[in-house]
């Protein structure tokens, strides 16, 4: 009998290990956040790091709300910066990092929001081991944002 | 060796068929929606069908938008309603409807944004079959909502 063990086991072994495969890929948080466009990968220097940017609202003269897809790679951040009109997040996904100047760093997570204040100097990012994936929410009605200087490794780091 | 079978085959199946439930449960659009939370059942008359409704963001003197999410379950649907500054409408899971008067009613899905402009009459739902949730972006510097009214059971099957 042992001699035809192979038959019955290696379909089982199929089974459980393209089972555990597909587990991991649904589990990847990145799979979920997959419900807007990451975009294009930033170019300018007001970011540290992989960012991607996708716009999808354009403010217009009726609503001078924008609303952007924001995807920040492991230690990826902003500069610090201010909106004039102030700014809202929604993390949709992964962990982050959300700081407004003279506070401390708040550790953000799926389903957080964040209520930024309009003047107030701020950045966010991904943290430092795991990507972060938010909607940005920024009336433009006062102008654009205002760039200020890099984060350093230390503010980044300080917990 | 034909009575040993079942030992081999049991596993087997129960694996296979663990796998399948799971798939099954992960594959559910409703899983991949629960970003933010459903919030409380709405109780107005605002809508038909029921809607679930959970405030993010509460619009303030400093910055007058208003970020809620608003589950329709599938044949939901909103009355014809007006913003005074408009609306932008994210859509994060499901099938759903948007219609402006005067124009063809919209299928939104997963992935979907509509940006409403200011004093449009409009409405938006779940389709008939199908959950819809969207994040509702609304601003408030000009003044609440203005319902109209209810849709009709013609102009939501109206395709």
């Amino acid at each position: 009998m042992m001699k035809h063990n192979l038959i019955y086991i290696l379909p089982f072994a199929i089974v459980f290990f393209a089972s555990c495969n597909y587990h991991q890929k649904i589990e990847d948080p990145k799979q979920n956040a997959l419900i807007f466009a990451r975009g294009d990968k930033n170019t300018t220097d007001n970011f540290k790091g992989e960012v991607w940017v996708k716009s999808l609202i354009n403010a217009d003269s009726l609503n001078e709300t924008a609303v952007g897809n924001v995807t920040f790679e492991p230690g990826a951040r902003s500069k610090w910066h201010i909106h004039p009109a102030g700014q809202i997040l929604l993390v949709t996904d992964g962990v982050g990092y959300y700081q407004e100047k003279g506070k401390s760093k708040q550790i953000l997570h799926r389903g957080d929001v964040v209520k930024c204040p309009p003047d107030v100097p701020h950045w966010h990012g991904a943290s430092a081991d795991t990507a972060f994936v938010q909607i940005a929410i920024t009336g433009r009605e006062k102008g654009p944002t205002v760039w200020l200087k890099p984060v350093t490794d230390e503010e980044y780091n300080k917990t």
